[in-house]
Order: structure tokens, then C-alpha cells, then sequence
């Protein structure tokens, strides 16, 4: 692999460190990809462990970087953030027939699509699992001791993919996350496109699901507020910490009273959850 | 006053605090304006002191409510945010003839507009200085103890406001501050637009030229990157710089290297603006 495999579009210096976006082109979703970096200061001079943050529904790389206030503590504990898109983009991609906001672009829910026209381009999940961090490692002063987060959508994403891949994460953390998708309607609409009506497929996908039988010990933090417009119904963080409960995972699942949806949420908890991922990406 | 004059549109938690956005009737610029509010938890139990901050060309009371990351201290040292919109807004308020992005709607350059169309709405000096405290001041939990910052276009307005009404402020600072309107090609498009060609009517709204004849003692705080853009072609610190020796102001103008004209730079120092005004605002 060469350095022209990516290609930066944009450096700005952030609290001493490297906010930068890239374009690529994807073997795994067909198309080309962009994503966004945090390198900390410490990465000048060796690599850097990495936190890899999932997105929401209808975001980009850029929400993350540019509302989460994740920086100043990253710059400070020495930790990378790696922020890809949610979604394959671009005119060859197809989209939501309707238009939607919560399926096709910016909505790829981290699964391996199975059913046309998505199965080409909409291979979120190895995209995220395997060819990004193999990039980044051979790329950018990135190591390959990696935790996991995400929000919403995204927090789904970290969850599913930390939990069948233990060995490839450190920890695993969760703003809101879609904690039951084969029984919310967003998750349920999404799988149902993706990957079709054979439910079997789905729960590959189900944190509840993967979290009731996990067998690892892979640290959990979870926080989901109670002012959260799409509590409980489509997040159903009840049936998460039941699942956690079964198979006495190491999850702390918080609910946090008066907050909502939204980066106001985030940002006011992000310190927390870096914090706790230093923890185990320092050993 | 009643408080049937401010109409909430959102509120959100966020470090403890509320971040609310109201829309009140201005009799000042003669149409609706929308401006955010962030409540720090000291608010629940006493009036806060507030920093009034001022967006740049193209803002609304939104980008530094969601990118600078500034609740976190505001939270911490029980400061109110105050955000207003950059310009009026609505069906009826003349733009840029072109539609331009440096004249008209998100660019009232904190002026009162003595040309037609503008002068109905365009009043935004008075409305900053005067109507908007007055309002926050009756309404919410916030005392007439104030400070004022703001960024490019905003840390103009910050400066001309701060420096032409020093018994009204503790402290002023700005990042990337139009220095020098007068001689800056924004600042010349802008004030022709609003004022005219009499040039002897800009000095008013030229910090450069107020900084330099000043003789309060008011603390001054500035920040400039150089990898701005706009460095120093439009912004001028120069002429700012050379304006404090002149009278001997009490301004402290730092130049940061390799930082640029975006939030990334406002959120990597704004932790040392608010406490630096907190200084102030505390006695």
C-alpha cells in the first residue's frame, strides 16, 4: 500500500493536534469513501492508540469532529480518532427509494448488505472492521490497539462490531445506541432492506442478541439520556441491560436524567468515555 | 417587560446547564430575531454575569452554541453564554443585491445602517449594546455584569462595542478579529453598504482607530492564527497591534502559529478567553 491510497482533503491544527479529512478509494464498498482523523501531538513522535467513532443517522465524519469537543481530551490523553462516514456516497450508490432519512445514504447501519441493488456498495461493516483500520495502520501514525464508540446508529455499530471482534478492540462505548434494532423500527426498516426478511440474518447484527451470549470481557459504557425522543422506543436500552444482565457482561449502561439526542449530550459525557477507553488502550 | 417577549424554542441540557434558543419581536432592528442562550447550573440559584459573544460572516446564534465547546468552563466558572444572531432576518429584510455572503443577511457587521434599504433593520450596534441585554437581563437569570468576545466579523463587533462602551463591559476579547474594517475589503464593502461614503463616519466602527485613541484600562484579550486565510489581508492585526502601542491599551494580541480562521482554533482556546474574562467578571 502507497501513500497515494489516500487522499487528503483538508488539515487544520486542533488543540495542538491534526484534524484531518481524507477521500479514498474502497476495494469493500466500491466507491470512493471519506473519512476524518484526530492525530494528538503524541503522534509527531510514535504511534498512537485509536479511538474509532461510529456516527448517527444523517451525519457525516464532519458531526463528530466538529460538534463532540473530543479533541482536547484526545490531544491530552494521546489517542487518535478515527471517524468515518456512515454510509457508501456517491452517484453510482443508491439510496432510500423515498428518499428517507433512515435508510440508503447516511444510513448504512454497519451491516454487510445482502440484498440488490445494495449489496455492491453497502458493506459498512467490513468496511469498518477490516479494510479502514488496515488503511490507517499503514497509513498514519496509528497503531493497532483500538477501542470503539459511536452514537445512535453508530452506537449500534460499536457495539455489534466490538462485541464479534473482541480481539481487534480494547473497549467498547455508546452514546444512545440502537440497543434492539431487530425490534425498533429504524432497525427493523434498515435489516429488512439490507439484508431481507430472513431474521436469522439480523441477529448477527442485534446488540441485545450478541451482548446476552457474549463469552469476553470486553469493557462496556453505555450512556442514554431520559429526555431522548427516541427512548425507549427505538433505542430500547431496556432490552441492553437485560442482555447484559444475562450474560453478566462487564456493560455499564447509564441513564442520564434531562438529556436528549443530541450533541449537547455527547459532548457534555465524551471526556468521561475517553477517559475510560485510556484505561485499557494504555496497557 | 413581561416574559411573553421571548419565545423558547428549544432548550437542551448540556454540562448541567441549559442551552435554550428563544425568537422575541426587536423594536430596535423592526423584526423577529432568534438568539441562544446557555444557563450555566449557578443560574438555578442567582443571577451569572454573562459573555455576550458575536459570530462571524455567515454564522447564526448556532455554530459557536454547537462547535466551540465553550459550556464546559461557561458550566464550571457559572458564566451565561449570550448569542446572537449576526444580522436580522425575514421575508421583509433587504439583502446583498448579489446575495453575497459578506453584505446583508449573516453579515450586519454590528452597525447601525444610516443607508436605505438597511437602516429600518440593519440597527445591530444598538441592538447588542442595548436592547438584547436589557431583555436577557429582565427575562433570565443573568445580572448587567458583562463581558464580550467574538470571532472574525464578531470579534470586530467585540472590539468597536467593548472599546466605545467601557462602563458596560469587564473585559473584551476576540479570535481573528477585522482589526481594521476601514481598510479591510470587507470591512469597505460593508460599511459603504451601511453607512456611506463618508468615510469619517466608519472611524466609529473601526477598532483600530478606537483602540488606538482609548484611554480606559479595559482588558483586552486577542487571538490571531497564522494559517488564517484571511491574514492578514482582511483582519489587519497589524494595524491592531500597532493601535495598543499607540495609546498603551492594556490588550494582549497573541499570534498562534498554524492555527486557522475555524472553530478547530476557537474551540483549541476558548477555555483561556473564558477564564481570562472570568477574571474580571468575578470582582
Amino acid at each position: 500500500m502507497t501513500t497515494s491510497a489516500l487522499t487528503k482533503v483538508s488539515e487544520q491544527l486542533c488543540f495542538g493536534g491534526k484534524q484531518i479529512r481524507f477521500t479514498h478509494q474502497s476495494a469493500v464498498t466500491n466507491c470512493e469513501m471519506q473519512f476524518s482523523v484526530f492525530l494528538p501531538p503524541q503522534a509527531q513522535t510514535g504511534k498512537v492508540p485509536a479511538l474509532y467513532w461510529l456516527s448517527g443517522l444523517t451525519c457525516t465524519d464532519e458531526n463528530f469532529s466538529g460538534k463532540a469537543g473530543a479533541q482536547r481530551v484526545a490531544a491530552e490523553l494521546g489517542i487518535a480518532l478515527i471517524i468515518p462516514d456512515t454510509s457508501p456516497r456517491g452517484d453510482g450508490v443508491p439510496d432510500d427509494p423515498d428518499g428517507a432519512y433512515d435508510f440508503g445514504l447516511g444510513a448504512g447501519f454497519y451491516v454487510n448488505a445482502t440484498r440488490e441493488p445494495f449489496v455492491k456498495h453497502y458493506q459498512m461493516y467490513d468496511y469498518i472492521v477490516s479494510e479502514l483500520p488496515a488503511l490507517v495502520e499503514a497509513e498514519l501514525p496509528v497503531s493497532a490497539v483500538r477501542a470503539i464508540s459511536g452514537h445512535s446508529m453508530g452506537g449500534h455499530g460499536a457495539l455489534v462490531i466490538g462485541l464479534r471482534n473482541p480481539e481487534r478492540y480494547r473497549s467498547i462505548s455508546a452514546f444512545s445506541p440502537i440497543g434492539n434494532p431487530a425490534k425498533s423500527p429504524w432497525g427493523i426498516k434498515a435489516f429488512s432492506g439490507y439484508l431481507g426478511d430472513d431474521q436469522s440474518q439480523w441477529v448477527h447484527y442485534d446488540a441485545s442478541v450478541l451482548l446476552a451470549k457474549t463469552e469476553k470481557e470486553l469493557p462496556i459504557l453505555v450512556d442514554q439520556g431520559l429526555a431522548d425522543n427516541f427512548y425507549p422506543q427505538q433505542l430500547r436500552t431496556e432490552a441492553l441491560i437485560a442482555a447484559a444482565e444475562q450474560s453478566g457482561a462487564k456493560a455499564q449502561i447509564r441513564l442520564q436524567d434531562g438529556y436528549d439526542h443530541s450533541y449537547y449530550f455527547i459532548a457534555s459525557f465524551i471526556e468521561q468515555h475517553l477517559r475510560f477507553h485510556a484505561k485499557y488502550l494504555a496497557n
